[in-house]
């Protein structure tokens, strides 16, 4: 059993990865600002001694003595991490430093949960980890990407550098129960817009495409990931089932409510036109691959926006 | 007359915009560390009231008052910014963002050196701004390309969240008295070897390309652009004469020592194939051009070369 760190761990992938860690019975530390993660998303596990939270936001260093950290905190949809630009780069930069720094004290492996907006708006299709990207450094949504590809160079000079045992997982679009309802993010609007019998959001023409995994399986991945040996390289994490948004929002439809309408919105700049992760690496060296059809994740995740709509969240 | 502010002021392109900034009458404020810069190419200022120097790294914060900043801190050249990586980032990082704090408590304009290295291997020719760049995010170079990258981005953020008034300078390669001799660049190399009568050292084939801007064509762009009312975006500064590193070798035999041979060395991981300014915004909006032929400032530079490698630099 070990004594694993997750940053990020209140947030919507990391409280799906606690469960799982706590699930293992390893001792897990959760460290969150709780900028957009919530302590309820942990409140199965406050009475367990296994388990510890403290707030603190990793731009600033931290004590702790840990065997893995898995790095997950940073906001993760647009209307987040363009609320405050300067405080986002300020997390993937410092943050990612203070917690390679105590990776490389403490010897614990550490693994980033980077993304597919590396790739920014790709010219090679689907994505390989060897692309080296798209992406407009000067942008709105540069604080992310770019922010994102500074914090995977910081991993690779502490492992050139310092010898620290490093994990790149570029993460492609995930969803599943416990999504923000109010971060922007199409899944989650197009869950909660059917949910509520309001017409689906469909921005730009809707040809645009994504690959959406579920959290369960991304969550798999990134346990994979830390614990096999010597993977080289940054490996992508993400369901290579592609669809356009307007596919999307038809599919949502046939899962929450065929009755909902369709709307047309306007393209925020800089949108991706497609995206779709070769998962070639990560079906060869970590022997994982998706399982959750989107029908499926999404009649999960109905249930708990469902819930959470009635209680008023 | 203005209270400036040059970081980096003690380096090559640093200490010829300070000669600039005297001559023209201005109080003029070096920070540096003298990481890579010499406290000798300021040696002319040090008894002029007008002029201060602080040995300070820019990773730290620091107060001054002042009305326009010039941010070149930061080493230019691979073998120094390969030297500590990581150091070179959080210059590149924290460094920037402590002078644009600096800018925005002074409501200073801020004027940074970035480089077309954020263009990396380049897939359009010549460079023009509105390229984003074929960049690795996890080579060895990356720690200087994805530093100014994120840099830039930065620089943005301050002026979209903060309202700071900065210039964004896409330097390509620049050569001149006072370069390092020691820099590893292949001007000041092939200079050096020419005027000691070594092999000039050509890495790979020699086909690849760079395009050479003389200092004093440099510094005028960068005073130009520092002091024209409301430029938007990156502008590159260079010299759009495009040469290949064969050629280069040819034109530095002709103004150094015809004699000379030459010898082919390993090329380093991921250098760029060709680099080349497209210029036409610089003389749109700055009505700036260089106007110094390679041979000429060749010649300059090799009369400085000269006695410094004399007087044993
Ligand atoms: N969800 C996706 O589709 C997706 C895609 C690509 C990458 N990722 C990455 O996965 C990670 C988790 O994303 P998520 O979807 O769970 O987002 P989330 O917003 O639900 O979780 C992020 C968590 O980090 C915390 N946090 C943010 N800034 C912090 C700081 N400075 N200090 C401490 N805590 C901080 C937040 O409070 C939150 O709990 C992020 O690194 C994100 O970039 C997610
Ligand atoms: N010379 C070129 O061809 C070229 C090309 C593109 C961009 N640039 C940019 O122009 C600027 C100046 O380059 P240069 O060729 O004069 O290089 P240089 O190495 O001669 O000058 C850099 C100066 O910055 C100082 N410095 C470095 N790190 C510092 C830190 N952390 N704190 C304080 N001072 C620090 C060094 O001591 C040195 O005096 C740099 O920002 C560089 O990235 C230069
Ligand atoms: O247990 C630790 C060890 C380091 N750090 C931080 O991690 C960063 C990098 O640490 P490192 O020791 O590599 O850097 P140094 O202090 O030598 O620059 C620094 O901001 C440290 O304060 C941390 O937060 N916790
Ligand atoms: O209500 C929405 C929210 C998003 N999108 C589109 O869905 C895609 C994915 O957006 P999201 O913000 O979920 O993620 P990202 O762009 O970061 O992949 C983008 O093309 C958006 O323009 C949409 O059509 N309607
Ligand atoms: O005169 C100044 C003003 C600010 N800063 C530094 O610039 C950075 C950004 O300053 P800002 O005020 O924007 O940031 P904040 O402190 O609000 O996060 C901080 O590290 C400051 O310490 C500085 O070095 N000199
Ligand atoms: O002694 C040398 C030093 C450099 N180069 C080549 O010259 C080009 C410019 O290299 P430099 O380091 O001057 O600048 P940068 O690559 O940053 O443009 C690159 O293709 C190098 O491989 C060379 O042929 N011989």
């Amino acid at each position: 059993k070990k004594r694993i760190l997750v940053t990020g761990g209140a947030g919507f992938i990391g409280s799906h990865l606690v469960d799982r860690l706590m699930d293992e019975g390893h001792m897990v530390i959760v460290v969150d600002s709780l900028f957009t993660g919530k302590k309820s998303n942990l409140e199965r596990h406050y009475n367990s001694p296994r388990f510890e939270f403290i707030r603190h936001d990793v731009i600033d260093p931290i004590s702790l003595e840990v065997d893995q950290i898995y790095h997950l905190a940073c906001p993760a949809s647009p209307i987040h991490y363009k609320y405050n630009p300067i405080h986002t780069l300020k997390t993937s930069f410092l943050g990612t430093y203070n917690m390679l720094g105590l990776a490389k004290r403490t010897h614990a492996r550490f693994l980033i949960t980077s993304t597919s907006e590396v790739y920014g708006d790709p010219l090679v299709h689907p994505q390989h980890e060897e692309y080296w990207g798209n992406v407009n450094p000067i942008g709105e949504r540069s604080c992310y990407d770019e922010g994102k590809r500074v914090a995977e160079t910081l991993c690779y000079d502490f492992k050139r550098q310092n010898g620290v045992d490093i994990r790149i997982a570029r993460i492609f679009n995930t969803y599943g129960p416990r999504m923000a309802l109010n971060d922007g993010r199409v899944v989650s609007n197009f869950v909660g817009q059917a949910l509520r019998g309001e017409q689906l959001t469909v921005q730009g023409s809707g040809n645009q495409t994504r690959s959406f995994c579920y959290v369960s399986d991304q969550v798999d991945g990134l346990i994979k990931l830390m614990n096999t040996e010597d993977v080289d390289g940054p490996v992508n994490i993400g369901n290579p089932h592609e669809f356009t948004i307007r596919e999307l929002a038809d599919v949502v439809k046939k899962a929450v409510d065929p009755n909902v309408e369709i709307t047309y919105t306007p393209l925020t700049p800089d949108d991706p036109k497609q995206r779709k992760p070769d998962i070639t690496k990560a079906k060869d060296v970590l022997g994982w691959e998706p399982g959750v059809e989107l029908m499926d994740g999404l009649k999960l995740m109905t249930v708990d926006f469902k819930e959470r709509i009635r209680n008023g969240d």
